[in-house]
């Protein structure tokens, strides 16, 4: 396993799995945790993971679920490699196919009709308000410089199939555009949570699940609390974060 | 002050206030209170109440804020009379104005372009889903018999001043609706609450500001928690039911 300058080898406390990372670009964080948590129980024939960077999500679907088989599309090339790379070192070459791939491309990639469920962590920022001095990669994985919210969603709606899932994670700023264009592009918002530090702040992320063809009535989950008063991780945020910590 | 039977008097806790309600018709909720104060920070030349009931927010708004005038609409002839009766008995009569009349004629009535804020707490049920035992005013109050939330977001549209607001309350599930409406009426929501009983509880209520013309980014507040662990109220819910209290 060729490990480049830069990269370290990290482990997900779960199913022994281990990923590569870039020491310097755009690490996972709690989001993609996260969101590979909130989308485990939706069964799924195949799940498409977009912007998958460095496979965080299918690898940890791929650990919490049953889903036979993952593809992942990233646009930035050496991001992807490292996520192929991960694939490689966890000998999944069988369950999971990262490709690498603009995801306005990738109904001619993958097909329509295709995917049970299909996640993203987009970038958060709206393209125009990058900061110069990032890298590149950090900005392209940041802000939509490669791709709007509005491409994910509506490729995705060509690639659901008739009862699919599409699950996002996103900052709660852009909840309208995100109801908005789902719904605009025939994907219903069922599910939404929000994710807080504490009882008392403003929810940081909003995880929402919106399923095809799907009719107008959404549920809104208790909210998902991360720190308890004395800033410890609480117990359910850290059976997601840690879920073989008890067994 | 002539009270019909089946009426009582209740004091609203707030500048002397009082207001008149039938005892076994639908009577003003925490939801009412809650959105009077959610709307209070709101400047307005004119302020409109949609399915204004018994009158319960333009008293409120009228103790809460230096708003100049209120116009009440109510579509049910007796309610809306006992709400007139409430504006006379609190000596208002040119400050609120209530209305008989279908909201749906209100720009006919009110004129485009008036309001620079409109309220509504609206029937949070969908029609068809009406309980027959009910009386005839409880289920107009509770469900969409009259009027949709489609109706209530389009008018709103058109009587909003440039720079308006829309305030409203109603159930999560809704939520969708209400934001796919605001935005194709051009209505762009601003800020959502949402309220529980506990942190630890689904939200049973959601309050949204939309502002006509306005940009997209939504502002998520802070969770409005009315219990205590105890079930006592909260100090927030308190001052907003008891403003008065410690004064």
């Amino acid at each position: 396993m060729m490990l480049k300058s830069n990269e370290s080898i990290d482990d997900l406390q779960i199913s022994g799995l281990k990923i590569i990372q870039n020491t310097k670009g755009f690490r996972f964080g709690t989001d993609a945790v996260i969101l590979a948590d909130f989308s485990k129980n939706i069964r799924s024939g195949e799940t498409l993971d977009l912007c998958t960077g460095s496979g965080i999500i299918p690898l940890l679907l791929y650990a919490k679920t049953n889903t036979p088989h993952f593809c992942g599309i990233e646009i930035q090339e050496e991001i992807a490699d490292m996520a192929k790379r991960s694939v490689e070192m966890n000998n999944l070459n069988d369950k999971i196919d990262i490709c690498c791939g603009d995801l306005k491309n990738s109904i001619s990639i993958y097909g329509k009709r295709r995917f049970d469920l299909i996640t993203c962590n987009p970038p958060y920022m709206k393209a125009g308000s990058a900061i110069l001095n990032e890298t590149d990669a950090k900005i392209i994985s940041r802000h939509e410089v490669k791709c709007t919210l509005e491409d994910i969603i509506k490729v995705s709606s060509s690639m659901l199939t008739l009862t699919g899932h599409l699950t996002m994670v996103h900052k709660p700023s852009r909840l309208c555009d995100i109801i908005y264009l789902m719904r605009s592009c025939g994907i219903e918002p069922k599910c939404l949570r929000f994710i807080h530090n504490h009882p008392w702040d403003a929810p940081m992320l909003v995880l929402i699940d919106g399923l095809y063809g799907g009719k107008s009535d959404v549920k809104i989950l208790p909210p998902l609390i991360l720190r308890n008063d004395d800033g410890s991780d609480t117990e359910e945020y850290e059976k997601i974060h840690f879920p073989n910590k008890n067994i």
